[in-house]
């Protein structure tokens, strides 16, 4: 431990503990424009001296700081918050100093009830008030010199002096011009990264454009998708989510229901990108070309959705970097490029690629490049398949880059990995993660995740995007569950996290048979082939998912995680959480039966005390998607949800 | 956030969340040498590859690293322990990479088991082998070479190839020639400190030197505590603490029981430091010279215990600092000296020094000399009163100035102020702290107080020392509770805590009268008089405080904290708790009766499996406070304490 003298022994004022940070400033934390930033430190110092604390912050790293004045919390915890408005970088920092104007005068207070103010504590105070005015000019200055002229004079009443030395006038002029002399502050601003509101509350539907077809032996087209957006905007989406839409590979092509050798007419999986026609910045022929697409993007906007394009860095054997960079994949001694495997498992029609090549500073820079040529299509979401496979240092400097151009860019990762691997991305950039939600099957499973999500370390860096259903991921429950279950899980989906997404029309047709027992594939799955979809059912979950979506947009409480709160419920089948805005003007508590064979009704703990509410009871909710009132009459009520009905409540608390 | 490329794009792992650490790094962790530093970390990487995972350690911050391999844990996070053996700093850090071999060999494995083994995995194998072979030399260069060969050969079985390829030799030669071009570590590394075992266990015996008399009219001397000794060590302690030595002021001096004016034989109180006679360099005359200072230091040493010294960085008015540097104090208007005071009390007999002076640096530089000195003089261990009044920045200066010329010194910190003071004052450099034990009354208050201490943060940086009573706190406790309140808080201080200390001979002959009511005061404080004690009564505790101490330098599971663990009871007014050895040969079970007017009784749960050893019941406990043992029958087993007794088991388990 080398032994230095510190620069100024005079500053005694000590900040630790700042909150919020991740992994002591490491990494930055995550806000949406318009978010508040709580920020605590303890901050200390030797004995009875009163402090100023502030905590400073700023857009990017140069510019000038904004202040606010933190207060003390009690046990030398400070805090202060302030809201970002602006996407970007920020950092805040805290700065504190001892004030001894503010001590003199607290201790001028006490002695002067107690009767033992003495000649010199006044003379104290005039030397104070005079150095304060010498920092300050004009009339503030004026008008200390005299009141320290005044504490000095022997003449006046002691009662008159000390009143002056307490003079609201005073003390203002006073406050406004501190001696920061000895102020310390931290070592390192903390970094808080901020995005778009859609980062933080969006809904996403995925659809397979080839299978946006009236036919299942026409492949489908971006205009196709055009078509299909009026849809997608009825059911109240904001973004459209399209598998990858590049050239797809013929060699070791994939057949139907994932078959190792396809047939002549299967399309093969849009992930197994790139063939002669192009790789990652080429469009598969069959959907039409780079106008069509840049059409789609406009008329999506129209519509009011953003497309979210599949970025996949992987390749097919036919894809154009095989032969142009065979340094960026793994090269065999038999002269054969190495495909992906997990031993014993092999899939010849992946070759991925190779994070440790020699060359790696060009492909980092085209595959940075490769989402900055999307972004000038036009297109600003990005879903990344399987990012945990490729290099977490890579994943920290392609976003910062892509972010340092467009910070309006939003990723998704999409890493169903072990949890550590998928904070790491997420600290390391990522806007929004998949999550474990598929598979917390129970009350007390989702209780405890999204304890750990919102109330956890995580709840400052990552954020949970809720999917029902995926392509890859048909859960056991929605193949026993039958309706119920799709209903359950997508109220669920949609209430428990402000960003969620399902992946249809299969999701609203519920399409629920899998590949084989046990297995968490679709049968048929659209990943292998086209189908084509009557969206027009009356069986369709379409008008439920319009409205809970409507309820999603005009109810701000349900825009946000930090605020659910779980209620008590005697009844293990039953979940009921509630979400309220800070202000407590829209409070909605959700309950929802996740017993998807019968129907169970119990007793729940809700009262508007249960959300720091004043309101007394009784009290009424109301259920935004039946429409009807319930006066409840004390602090437990009844719910009885069956599953024939839509088994779930949404609540709005009827405020007085 | 600024974008920039990394220097080697090819290292892919990441370490995340390394513990133990303190703040991240900002402040060191503490030891005792011979105590094990168990590291664990996330350590990721993308993909299946296999990783190697290493902590490195060494004394300072620039010699040969020390090494040991650390094992998945699972779910990401790799541990690995080491002790370390040296007083002073040390560091530590932590080293990943990827192993491309051991991934082959694992895949290899899997495959060989699967039967799918092909040519080219083998020539895969052998291109590895041979990368390795260069790096290495002599004969294991050779059997990698060979090995390499030997793969490659087509003529030879394939199952030959494979047996050769998971041969326990080859493996072992590989294994000591990682490839590590793309190891990856921490930033920094991280601090440790590491204290002399004494640090870590101690018991501490207070006196007043004055008071070493057989005459309350004749001034008590070092000669006198000379003969104090015997007795001291008799009691098992290993530090015989002093009050302040230095000379004692005469302005302001406080009188009897803190009367506002001395009468003329009042001998004032030691913190009153400084007299025409000298500061905190000079030793009061009364008590001898320092000749006799240095003859108490050996005789003490000689007896088995060590000289701790009060440092208490105030002035009395008659300090010779007050007129040699005038401006190491805050002057006021008046001409007169700013005296320590928290509005409205005053406290005109002491005063502070100005840790904002502008002459800071010399008066740094004074006290870190004062320490120096007293440390030339053979002392080694420092009671530092209120460091919570001076400058944290100065304690971390001091303490690291100190530690840097002789890092077995020991800084007890006598700090009763909020949390956050007192763990900050810890990090900062403090060996050991006072605590709020006095102040924690129910078993139900010292669990969760302990549980703080030993599970939580602390217990990284803060090693509490508990006092039953101390010159300035004679607790209600012991006020009302008498005998028995003394023996449980006893029992409690010196058995919940490695390091504790009694002030004595008030403790022992448990004195407990207080100032006036409602006062934590002693009445007749030997802060402000002289007196003489009969060291022999029979009521004294000697004889049971010289048994525990015994029982804690013989039982190394006393000898530490991390080890604590408290055991239910049906009864709150019974605490029971163990500590035991990581070998698990030594378990002690601790009950006290925290109720000191009644006996109380109750089931315990205790059982060797509640510490993790596999012994089965029955088992036998044996009381070293009485030599009674016991066979109990059962995970929950019977206790009865009664106050006229000594109400507490210190039980030891024995091993089978």
């Amino acid at each position: 431990m080398a032994v230095t003298t510190p620069q100024a022994g005079t500053k005694r004022v000590v900040i630790d503990r700042v909150e919020p940070q991740v992994d002591a400033g490491l990494y930055p934390v995550k806000r949406v424009v318009g978010e508040l930033i709580t920020v605590t430190a303890d901050v200390l110092c030797d004995g009875h001296d009163m402090l100023r604390v502030v905590a400073r912050y700023r857009r990017g790293s140069k510019g000038r700081w904004n202040e606010v004045a933190m207060t003390d919390q009690g046990n030398d915890r400070w805090g202060a918050s302030f809201s970002v408005d602006e996407v970007g970088p920020w950092e805040y920092t805290v700065v504190a100093w001892v004030d001894h104007l503010l001590t003199w005068r607290e201790g001028l207070r006490k002695k002067a009830a107690a009767g033992i103010v003495e000649e010199v504590d006044l003379l104290v105070g005039a030397d104070h008030l005079r150095t304060v005015a010498e920092r300050g000019s004009g009339s503030a200055a004026r008008l200390l010199a005299e009141a320290a002229a005044f504490l000095e004079e022997r003449s006046n009443l002691l009662q008159s002096r000390i009143d002056r030395a307490l003079d609201a006038g005073v003390i203002q002029a006073v406050d406004r011009l501190p001696d920061r002399t000895n102020a310390v502050t931290l070592a390192t601003p903390l970094q808080v990264w901020v995005d778009r509101k859609l980062a933080g509350f969006s809904a996403w539907y995925e659809l397979f454009p080839r299978s946006a077809t009236d036919n299942v032996h026409r492949h489908g087209t971006f205009r196709d998708v055009i078509n299909r957006l009026p849809y997608v905007s009825r059911l109240g989406f904001d973004i459209l989510y399209l598998p990858p839409i590049h050239p797809v590979g013929v060699t070791a092509r994939k057949g139907k229901n994932n078959a190792v050798t396809a047939g002549p007419d299967d399309p093969g999986s849009p992930w197994a990108i790139g063939s002669k026609e192009g790789g990652h910045r080429g469009i598969h022929p069959q959907l039409g070309t780079l106008k069509d697409f840049r059409a789609l993007v406009a008329a999506a906007k129209e519509a009011g959705l953003e497309i979210a394009l599949d970025i996949a860095f992987q390749c097919s054997p036919d894809h154009p970097w095989v032969t142009e960079h065979p340094q960026w994949f793994v090269q065999r001694p038999d002269g054969s490029v190495q495909y992906a495997e997990n031993p014993p498992k092999k899939y010849q029609d992946i070759y991925p690629l190779n994070f440790e090549s020699p060359d790696w500073k060009a492909l980092w820079e085209e595959l940075r490049d490769i989402f900055l040529y999307w972004i000038a299509q036009g297109v600003t979401v990005f879903r990344v398949d399987n990012p945990h496979t490729k290099s977490f240092p890579f994943w920290d400097w392609v976003i910062a880059e892509v972010h340092h151009q467009d910070p309006t860019v939003i990723f998704l990762a999409e890493a169903f990995t072990r949890p550590r691997r998928m904070y790491r991305l997420a600290k390391g950039g990522f806007t929004q993660s998949y999550t474990y939600f598929t598979w917390r099957n129970t009350p007390a499973e989702l209780q405890e995740y999204l304890t750990e999500l919102t109330r956890g370390a995580p709840a400052e860096f990552f954020r949970p995007n809720f999917w029902p259903n995926t392509p890859d991921i048909l859960h056991e429950d929605l193949q026993s569950g039958g309706r119920a279950a799709h209903v359950a899980r997508f109220i669920l989906a949609s209430t428990l996290s402000s960003n969620y997404g399902i992946y249809g029309p299969v999701f609203e047709l519920q399409e629920s048979t899998p590949a084989r027992p046990g297995s968490e594939e679709y049968l048929n799955s659209e990943k292998y082939e086209i189908h084509s979809w009557r969206l027009d059912e009356t069986y369709s979950l379409a008008p439920l998912i319009s409205a809970v979506n409507g309820i999603r947009r005009t109810n701000p409480a349900l825009q946000s995680n930090r605020n659910l709160r779980f209620h008590s419920v005697d009844n293990n089948r039953l979940l009921c959480y509630s979400k309220s805005t800070d202000e407590g003007d829209n409070v909605i508590l959700v309950c929802v039966n996740m017993d998807y064979q019968n129907g169970q009704s119990g007793w729940v703990e809700f009262s508007p005390a249960a959300v720091g509410l004043e309101q007394k009871l009784p009290f009424v909710v109301r259920d935004l998607l039946t429409g009807i009132s319930y006066t409840w009459q004390d602090t437990w009520n009844y719910i009885a949800l069956r599953p024939a009905d839509v088994a779930a409540h949404i609540f709005v608390l009827e405020t007085v």
